[in-house]
């Protein structure tokens, strides 16, 4: 197309819009994908056997870009990611962009690439999508939102009502990477790092830990970090969830950053971890399983689900308890 | 929940938001529908047998209430007709929400309940959803984006590619309406009027045309209106569209609107409209099926497919002829 940026016509329904679709969006999503034809109404989609899972997303992250990603490949892992902790595995997406008007094309583009490179690698087709052009300073640049669609073996059904006391909870990887990369992107704080965000596909450990009858349940720790998902469990099984704080694996930058603007790494987005609650029996079993894994190396079993009062402890490097305060109010940019 | 306006805290993934999900949207979405679970990542969807049928939709609508509807309505609406002209029965539905930090509690309540009564009435389900918050300024108070699932038979499937020479080109009411009422409503032009937006559900209409074996292709004509669906037939049949401008259907108060602002009615929206292609000897049977539906009482025969120079054009009253050109630059006031 010969705009360099995107103009409110590009939304309009018109020869513009028609073209925007064509040059940018069909021209990557489409490559070695049949299944997209931007003159459908709706896809047809062909399922496996098994329990078909679905999924949605929104995407308002800033700056658009970061280190280790931008938000195309972080719509497309994240989505896949929620089908990939419901034990499924992805298969098909939608997806909405939201465009400002004023958007470059070319910065559009490399998204659009982006989505098209991580699909690819987690083998799911973008088979339906629409845009919209939103006015100036209405909508961020671009937001985004994806739909996933994947399929579930029928016999492994994954549920927190499943999680049992006694049961051990793994973390696959350091947490709060996303979050401090995206922070440190904004250049807002006058700091620089070479961390990059964990965004990637947890599909290798969420099928790896599939093969263990002890796994109870998955999530991934993206908004609210880790620290949201162990008080989403406490909520839900009305148990006590103990952590090991020096088991918590965090990176060294990651928690420089944290110690210095006063935010805890426990409450920072990940895109590419898992947490799973998985029995006693199973726990060494799976840990040495992940660890095999690229994507696995550091993952490290972190605390126990427990009889007792309803809280989230956090039991510290000296011994000492301090209760895991859920996230009230808004003390972390946004990320996500 | 006890605040009157949404916060950026409503979107951080701790407490506020975890109230606003359960008190605004599981509260209106749920009921009766035991798959919407706000603790899952992803849901479970079960599927009758057929051709699966996936499509999504951005929806941006200023300003979000109008006569005839809302946002939330729209949306619903948008996303069912794309899956119904493509002769699919809609099943489910997935909902995103991108709200503006400042947005009433209770605008986005009404919505919401929009949101379940469309679904309700036509006969889906909301079965995943996501909100985010974006900053004040940054958001047009709200966006939603829809994904739709559907069911179609394996028998019949529609495509543009059917369509021949000698096909007609039925409309199934009065083209415009949505976008003079959604103008109206801004009040920006200092008039007012009692029209209603279109927007509605066209299953029964879609599911009437699917009767008939000479049908080949539906579609809704919303953003570009009516023109461009011709457009679009027109580039990929690379036939001629011949349109006789007396028999379109348009209101009179979307006349008398677009004759003062100088739009034309073809290119404006509709929200509740099918636009069907059908061979010349169902046409008129069609024609009569659908003016038995209460949608359908101002159903028209509007076109033939022809052979000779790919255009699309305009029989005047007068027994002219002019050359409908396809929407180029944004002569329209935004409308979704």
């Amino acid at each position: 197309m010969h705009d360099s940026h995107i103009g409110l016509a590009h939304g309009n329904g018109g020869r513009l819009m028609r073209e925007l679709i064509d040059s940018v969006f069909a021209r990557h999503l489409g490559r070695g994908n049949p299944i997209l034809d931007v003159h459908l109404d709706a896809a047809p989609i062909e399922l496996p056997r098994g329990r078909t899972l679905i999924t949605t997303d929104g995407f308002t992250v800033q700056p658009l870009e970061f280190p280790g990603g931008n938000i195309g490949s972080l719509a497309v892992h994240g989505t896949c990611n929620d089908l990939a902790v419901a034990g499924a595995t992805p298969f098909y997406l939608t997806l909405n962009a939201f465009i400002e008007e004023g958007l470059e094309v070319q910065l559009l583009e490399r998204i659009v690439m982006s989505i098209a490179e991580a699909a690819k690698d987690t083998g799911v087709a973008v088979v339906a999508g629409d845009t919209k052009v939103v006015r100036r300073g209405e909508g961020g640049g671009l937001y985004l939102a994806t739909t996933g669609v994947g399929i579930a073996p029928k016999a492994k059904v994954l549920k927190m009502s499943a999680i049992r006391t006694g049961d051990r909870i793994l973390v696959s990887g350091p947490v709060g990477d996303h979050g401090v990369a995206v922070m440190l992107a904004r250049e807002a704080f006058g700091m620089r790092g070479d961390l990059q965000s964990d965004a990637a596909s947890v599909l290798p450990l969420t099928q790896a830990a599939l093969e263990f009858d002890g796994l109870r349940f998955m999530r991934d720790p993206t908004r609210g970090g880790l620290a949201t998902v162990m008080h989403e469990l406490m909520h839900v099984t009305g148990l006590q969830i103990r952590l090991e704080q020096t088991a918590i694996p965090v990176r060294e930058p990651v928690s420089a950053v944290c110690e210095m603007l006063g935010y805890d790494p426990l409450f920072l987005a990940c895109e590419g971890r898992v947490v799973a609650v998985v029995s006693e029996q199973d726990a060494d079993r799976l840990l040495t399983r992940w660890r095999m894994l690229s994507k696995g190396e550091h993952a490290s079993c972190i605390g126990t689900v427990c009889s007792g009062k309803q809280r989230v402890i956090l039991v510290t490097e000296l011994g000492g308890e301090r209760v895991l305060e859920e996230l009230e109010d808004d003390p972390l940019p946004r990320i996500c």
